[in-house]
């Protein structure tokens, strides 16, 4: 994608030479990780051209509609409610991580045992190889965890447009009360900046279109439950982070596409592969593109991962908005019910989330479940010991896994990983 | 102390071994850092008593006091109002950390890359070697770092009376709204354990022990502006360690005596240090006994400590709570006031921390700071590099330590510290 899109690149101030270098190893990533599959459903093909055009047309979709007059808002977590950026015609967009980026330069702005994902962050916006974080107009910081909070206020030395949302660490009464002011203020920093009020029926709007990109995402797990099971969990992953990229509705028909497909597979009792493979509940930190490692070690130690409990996964899309209210305030009630459910590992105490991971592991007929936590992520980290225990105590097989974005404990990670598929299968 | 209180503390379930000989490395490491120190003051005096006996006579006083009908009240930090526990005739004491014990035992139940002050914790209950946290009839945790607001989920399975108080991110009007239900939450709670009803003269009286302490402090405070300053940075640091577990009224005394003699010295222009002694401001993290280990390298390189901003130290008793109201809610009001201006890292933004560093390097006549993080502690690290930049643009000479609790890095912080006392002296 590089010729037709220099200039794009160049007005967003990227540095060309670095960002082509990134492509370069994403494409070859990509290719090794993705394309080597074998038996994948013709619909991703749809997903290949979205990844390969997602610092390109995807980038150039936005400015033609920022030049149009909507805005564009990025930001790093779920908790973020997509619904009131569509209801002011503004796209959400998740910011690029998921990859090491002069990590050098990032360490004089944050501790060295800050975990891979913000550290990320910062690289992409310091090595100016992130287009989304150029175009947005603005860019929501949240409140979860303590590396997250105290790194945007470097953050905002950064970049402008950068916006904090404050989140509860306690599903209290006083929690909600705290959630429900901050979506009221993003609703109004997002009709300020979009220059629109929102009515009922453009939140109602937005909120269908959240959903009906949430239920084909269902859809789509839903058929994964079938053994054998017709897709890949590095595919189905993929899916799963590229809804943080592209324009929803068009992205909604793409994955009911590929669900049609795999319907029909199914039906036939085609997978992707044996019946006997052994299956995979991923469960912990959220893996943004391009963090493949641990699915990939996964599924060439010869197991399926069947589900994600994962941001990037039913934790950021398990539940509905209630669309049915008829006044704004109704509506935003619906949207703080939706979101103050979410099981993050930042809410003390978390036991919803470990009901989820069980339900989760008997509705996907798993053998197992592989943790992953991200080096230095103390939320998760500390919940994962925990989880394990009463997994274990259930007797279902639990692996623990915590690393980082580095290519560094590829063969320690492989060597138990496939001590475990052999355990379970 | 061990033969007369033996019985006491097999009664807490404590373990006489272990217990023993951690009371062997306490006296041992006291008499080299402390009892070694030239030209103390004789008010120190009261201190070594204390110390000494920190584990033996001031337990017996917790357990006769509770033979009595009062309450015990663990905490592990200064968001807990010592005011409302004081008014209902109960006692507010520092659970035990400062120092690693069993930290093997620790790691089946916290992550690795915890910080040190919280796997200390744990490691004294799992080694049962803490005399306060089992004379506890109620252990507050409160959500502050993510470290200790997710343990805490663990250490309600190792120990009953674990007691949650939750606690604001932002000084935003939500944040002051949940700090509010919390500390009557937590009001209601102590009257319910102690069986009193804290009314406005209660409370009041609480209020006013706990300010005369931190009157005491200030005092003690405001002498070491002195130059020559006429008490050791490691003297002062222990007076204000030992606030958390003594009685305060006593306490309060013995400070002001300790006051009387250094005001004598001063006048007389009698120092512990030469007057060209490079002066120090520590700034950062809590230090709980026996975490001595940093202030001992400066002051044995040749630098004399004048302040601590710090939990253990300005932060935690800058301010004072107005006793002026006259009704519960009055009171009650003025605590949430002197709470809310606490500058704990644990808040985003927190521009009120870098303005009273700048404050307390003037007022102490400081010729350099060192910034002082826990390794893993992410809001302190976090916040450590946009301070020393801050101090640094205003030619304050910075040093930023991280270390933990473990003796391994002394020789590379003696050689750090030595070159940045070279420096500014």
């Amino acid at each position: 994608m590089k010729g037709q899109h220099e200039k794009m690149w160049q007005g967003l101030g990227l540095d060309l030479g670095a960002h082509d270098a990134l492509l370069e190893v994403l494409k070859k990533g990509y290719q090794d990780v993705y394309l080597a599959q074998k038996n994948r459903p013709e619909g991703m093909g749809y997903l290949d051209f979205v990844m390969s055009e997602v610092h390109g047309l995807r980038i150039k979709e936005l400015i033609d509609e920022k030049a149009a007059g909507r805005k564009v808002i990025g930001s790093f977590c779920v908790f973020v409610p997509e619904e009131i950026v569509r209801a002011a015609d503004a796209t959400l967009v998740g910011l690029c991580t998921g990859a090491d980026f002069v990590t050098e330069e990032v360490e004089r702005f944050l501790p060295r045992n800050t975990c891979s994902l913000i550290k990320s962050a910062f690289g992409f916006k310091l090595g100016k190889a992130c287009p989304y974080i150029e175009a947005s107009d603005m860019i929501v910081g949240e409140n979860t965890c303590d590396g997250k909070k105290k790194s945007y206020e470097t953050l905002k030395d950064l970049v402008s447009g950068v916006y904090v949302m404050d989140i509860p660490q306690m599903k209290s009464q006083e929690g909600r009360a705290l959630l429900k002011a901050e979506y009221f203020r993003f609703k109004e920093a997002v009709e300020k900046l979009a220059d629109i009020t929102i009515d009922a029926d453009r939140l109602r709007k937005g909120i269908e279109i959240v959903n009906n990109k949430r239920k084909a995402l269902h859809r789509l797990s839903s058929l994964r439950k079938a053994n054998p099971v017709s897709v890949s969990g590095l595919d189905a992953l993929l899916v799963n982070q590229v809804q943080f990229y592209d324009e929803p509705v068009r992205f909604t028909d793409s994955v009911n596409k590929i669900c049609d497909e795999l319907e029909v597979r199914t039906g036939k009792g085609e997978g992707v592969f044996p019946e006997s493979t052994p299956r995979i509940l991923l469960s912990g930190c959220p893996m943004a593109v391009p963090n493949w490692k641990l699915p990939w070690i996964i599924e060439t130690a010869g197991a399926v991962i069947v589900g994600e409990e994962s941001c990037v996964g039913e934790r950021g899309v398990r539940n509905l908005t209630d669309s049915s209210g008829s006044t704004v305030d109704e509506l935003m009630e619906a949207i703080l019910d939706r979101y103050f459910k979410v099981d993050c590992a930042i809410f003390t105490p978390n036991p919803e989330r470990l009901d989820h991971i069980v339900e989760m592991y008997d509705a996907y007929q798993a053998d197992g479940v592989i943790h992953y936590s991200l080096q230095f992520c103390q939320p998760y980290l500390t919940e994962s010991i925990p989880v394990e225990k009463a997994l274990e105590a259930r007797d279902i097989p639990t692996l623990r896994i915590e690393t980082d974005y580095s290519l560094e404990d590829l063969g320690q990670l492989k060597t138990r990983v496939e001590a475990f598929v052999e355990l379970i299968g």
